[in-house]
């Protein structure tokens, strides 16, 4: 990948001297960027802006590593023999007129990503926008050249599934002195090179200490969160197309498939990757990740942060929002912090959190309210953050954030500042405050979103983890028998029944329930009395999928006649098809429901849900990616929303979520190690007096793999 | 009210020639605003800024109407009888060191304010930052005079019970442009006039055509929503306070009292009033409703949103926002609009909406196609709103907003814009959106937020509607005995045991189980073959509120025998103390909770939940201000979250919605007419066969009302 950020030699195929012109703005952004090595090609020149033309690629008498391309995609395909004959390693191509263009676009697209493959040459695009390193001022893309007024280099990098976007937002960004940036990798249709690749080499980019990801689609999402998983770099991912319609939408723009969000958030959570909403979000969530890319928890408990206001109302809204996340909540300031404040407060006035510095700034001027306050929760073993309320004109506050900064950093709490102002003023301290890398916020809302984000960083899963995970899923040391012979093959995918899917889970020693399928009404009573009563009996009828509904399930059978006489019924109703099952009767505390679910971008995924009536209300499931480590299965039963079901809800025993997270483990590893396993179905998995164990399961395994 | 606006003559008490006080401050903005009655008051000086200085108030030789006070707090007071004197009507003091310092502050504010009502003197404030009129361009504050610089008149007006915030605010917004103000009412401690007054005042102003509020506490949360309620303008409130912690860094800041959120919100929903979670958030959500302050939907929909982009990525993002909106939704495009849209895009590109415009941009001109797309969305009659994405400087996407903006007034559909771009461009182009009421916002979360407040509208309760039910409630032709003697009046509140309550709602027609109290095994089991098997008997034990836990409820009673030895078991159980209820055993659907609360702020609120054990987990009730019409309880039943429970839940019959309304109108009436009552709890209320019905109930009555 190197060649496309450090090319030696650019060709830019599609040059012109009209300044209208993409091919234009392509040009002077090189030359401005190289002192040498750019190459216009274009017949109908012998020179634009200064430099010699040519006529075609073979014409070029020097050294060249990539070729950008600005020409309508028709053009480009002849190239490619062209390209390989001197020498060239990439190409982007920043035109459109591809797969986003419809079926004749896309087959073009497709003989040219072969073309380029038999020929050893990287395809960068097409239909994007190309690379901006600000961090080393080389722009090989069509932005707009008068980026070069406003260019802030910074350490966050960008990989961004939308040309004009991210144009657009790089000029909005730069102009208002956001935020610096390192590299926006614009990747389009992504024929060849695709996020993961830039993200591998971004993960490893000096120049580089947070990646921000738009994308509409994941090329290969298990790969994509291997990659993540491995990273000590924050990555922060908007993810378009969440909802049903913008998935749609998502289709009609790139062609790409969106894939079910709940399994996208599972993965993303898993692999330690913070979700944005909005293009805004993503950028102030990266900038904050870049001032403090550490786990800076004193503890496993939440951040706990000081707020110093010089307006008591926007410290009530602060603790208001403060107190609706999970990850952050309001400090107790201690003795000897209210001790120190009480030094330079009014007499009348109570010293609390948030820190009302007003009346202490008219009394001492603001040097010393800030000044004191900052070194009281800097010292504060009870706070582990600062959110400071800043403004700039227009009356006596005006902070010197370059000595907070330095307090705040040597005491290593992450400082985040509110800022409202004048205008000029505002956009000066926040220029300020940029360079001593203190994140500024226009809204309340977003200092503690995004300070909530930097103090998630402690529940990352490290990628040491998950690699250990993949590691041990390796070895196969897992003795799972799939029942080939007893099932009937009759379509390329098979169900199994309740039956045959719980003795493959019993096999991999997921506890079930105890049960066994009866020829006889008096097999079926030998059965029960070997269980014990009472018991249930199921009529298992092939491809029924609702048993109970079916009037198929019988519970509370107490005795040896009730089992024969149920036996009798169970048989005429089910017309002598099918099985009959007897089976152990659980006591039901809670239901939950799991599974493993075989996702076209992650592959299999584990799910974990609260099941039975509840789930029809509460819509509370999650996934992540297989397989996972005990670990990760005890994090799912943490991350169910009603945790009160699991902590011993009316009465019952509480959950115990080390073995229900074993279970999880291992339909992750029967999901991973078997891929003929489409889907596991555990519906109820119960927990019976603390326990778990699987009343009813389904398997559907693919009959081909 | 309307001297403390238009005043004839103005005293300002702590006048100073201090450049750096704010009784300069207050001094150079009043000179700005007025030709003449100012009248500067300190007997340091005999001139500041160029005007008579007096050593008194008594000497100012003209008339005064108002006096600004800028004077620590124990001068004030003396100063009462002087103003009184010389006729001043009103009193604005914008000093601190009252109510908010705490005990002495308290003392000396209370002494105040009696000094006033005796001399016949409004006040407003203290702690505050007064009146600033932008749209007569009278400033009656100490906000830095700079301010005047930026003033940039609308029709928002702001009632804010922030002093320092309110003046910091105000200037962030008009040197950013951000919008219009037309007045910003600071109230501080509001010891006398409070926001309803201003309120009532802006209502009337025809220079105001949406408010906007920051309060902390309500000085009569009851006269409030009923002013809001017969507001026909917008009311956009937010609430500082929300949490448990804000709450209390809201009493340390004002001493004022925070309500219970959730009755705050329902009240609030009730009034038509919209809630905003943050500062800007408000002044957003002001702009869009000052833009559009009508109902925009076409029917009783939601309103259907057209995304013009110029950008996929966006189109995405946008689409993503709009579906979690419960007032706005992706409209389908009609296939006239398909047609129009088709003449402009590539014949590849599939018309859909989002309506991606950047390569009918390249075809046709930026002209054109954003000129057809609007056009076709005004004419679509599927089309209640539209979103255009814009970006200013840079690139060739200078849109006519004037035009576009037009074009969508005259189709009376409400226009919003997102807007990226370099920043003074940015700037500029903001500024003429602003001109031609075009909502223009930076994040497109935002503008979506504001879109559904426009679209929200149209659920509004009318103030007619509520004025009607304040009337029907002052008839009084409600039948409720409260049974005095039964009960032993043991404390200051006596609780109704479940079957005296019930008494009690059935008097006022509620339906509840047919039940009485037995003496005897006999008499109870003559009680049971009168109702009919099977039956519930219950032990009610004086001051005992948890029956079933205390095993003296059981159910499923099916014999005479079996109501005998049951009446014995819990008479025993019971030591003999309390009644036995032999009751009607009710089949249950659904649990629901229902109830009347006296809220400090708000008085009688009637309440609906989901009850039994749903209600542990689900957290699902809500609130509304007693009396209640039909339309507001059918209305309660629709904003439950959980709406599947009532729209036959697995099997069940729907719940009757209008019938669940009608208890929940008396039991308002019943809280509303007799103050008596302090508390009402019905739990559960039960839906059974698709009817309500109360299956236990109980009362709290205050004894001395």
């Amino acid at each position: 990948m190197e060649f496309f950020f450090k090319p030696d030699g650019i060709a830019l195929i599609g040059a012109t001297s009209n300044p209208l012109k993409g091919g234009n703005a392509i040009l002077k952004n090189l030359k401005k960027g190289f002192k040498s090595g750019i190459y216009p090609v274009n017949p109908k020149y012998k020179q634009i802006e200064d430099l010699t033309c040519y006529a075609s690629i073979r014409e070029i008498p020097h050294k060249v590593d990539i070729a950008i391309v600005f020409v309508p995609g028709k053009f480009v395909n002849p190239m490619i023999s062209q390209c390989a004959e001197k020498g060239i390693k990439g190409i982007i191509i920043e035109s459109s007129g591809f797969a986003e263009s419809g079926r004749e676009g896309l087959q073009m697209q497709k003989k040219l990503a072969a073309a380029a493959e038999k020929a050893g040459i990287r395809l960068w695009g097409p239909n994007c926008m190309g690379v901006v390193d600000i961090a080393h001022k080389k722009i090989l893309s069509f932005v707009s050249p008068s980026i070069w007024d406003t260019l802030l280099a910074g350490d966050v990098s960008l990989i961004v599934q939308s040309g004009m976007l991210s144009g657009a937002f790089l000029i909005d960004t730069m102009s208002h002195q956001t935020m610096g940036i390192s590299k926006v990798c614009s990747i389009g249709n992504k024929m060849d090179v695709n996020e993961c690749e830039i993200l591998e080499y971004l993960i490893q980019d000096n120049s580089t200490r947070v990646i921000g990801l738009y994308l509409e689609s994941f090329a290969s999402g298990r790969k994509f969160i291997d990659i993540c998983s491995q990273s000590t770099k924050p990555i922060v991912l908007l993810k378009g197309g969440k909802s049903e319609k913008g998935a749609r939408a998502a289709m009609g723009h790139t062609a790409s498939m969106a894939g079910n969000n709940e399994i996208v958030k599972g993965a993303m959570a898993q692999a330690g990757v913070t979700q944005a909403d909005d293009f805004q979000h993503m950028m102030d969530i990266c900038r904050s990740l870049s001032a403090y890319p550490e786990n800076f928890s004193r503890d496993s408990k939440k951040g706990r942060i000081a707020v110093l206001t010089y307006t008591g109302g926007a410290g009530i809204v602060s603790s208001d929002f403060i107190d609706t996340k999970n990850n952050v909540e309001m400090a107790e300031l201690s003795p000897s912090s209210r001790d120190l404040l009480e030094k330079i407060f009014p007499e009348w006035m109570p010293v609390a959190n948030p820190i009302d510095l007003w009346p202490a700034v008219e009394r001492n001027g603001v040097e010393t309210a800030y000044g004191t306050a900052i070194k009281a929760v800097c010292r504060d073993p009870y706070v582990d953050g600062i959110l400071i309320h800043a403004f700039a004109g227009g009356f006596a506050l005006n902070l010197d954030i370059e000595s907070l900064a330095a307090e705040a950093g040597s005491a290593r709490k992450p400082l985040f500042c509110w800022l409202l102002g004048e205008r000029e003023s505002a956009m000066a301290f926040q220029i300020r405050c940029n360079k001593v890398k203190v994140p500024v916020f226009r809204e309340i809302f977003r200092a503690v979103e995004c300070m909530n984000a930097v103090f998630s960083r402690q529940h990352v899963t490290t990628g040491q983890e998950n690699a250990a995970a993949g590691d041990s899923a390796g070895t196969g040391a897992f003795p799972v028998c799939l029942p080939e012979t007893e099932i009937p093959e009759t379509s390329e995918l098979t169900i199994l029944d309740e039956f045959h899917a719980k003795k493959i889970l019993a096999s991999a020693e997921i506890p079930v329930t105890e049960e066994d399928i009866a020829q006889f009404p008096e097999t079926a009573a030998q059965t029960a009395l070997k269980i014990g009563f009472p018991i249930v009996m199921k009529g298992l009828v092939p491809d029924m999928v609702h048993k109970t509904e079916s009037g198929l399930v019988s519970l509370n059978i107490r005795s040896k006649q009730e089992v024969e006489e149920e036996f009798k019924r169970l048989n005429t109703d089910m017309k002598h098809k099918g099985n009959i099952l007897v089976q152990q009767q659980i006591k039901i505390d809670v239901e939950l429901i799991a599974g493993l679910v075989n996702d076209p971008q992650f592959g299999p995924c584990v799910m974990l849900g609260i099941g039975g009536i509840m789930a029809e209300i509460l819509d509370d499931a999650l996934f992540r990616v297989a397989p996972i480590t005990l670990e990760q299965g005890i994090e799912m039963t943490n991350k169910l929303k009603n945790q009160k079901l699991l902590n011993g809800f009316r009465g019952a025993a509480k959950a115990d979520r080390e073995k229900t997270a074993d279970i999880l483990v291992k339909i992750g590893r029967m999901g991973y190690d078997h891929p003929e396993i489409r889907e596991i179905d555990i519906n109820p998995l119960v927990i019976s007096r603390g326990t778990p164990i699987v009343v009813d399961a389904s398997i559907i395994r693919e009959k081909n793999k």
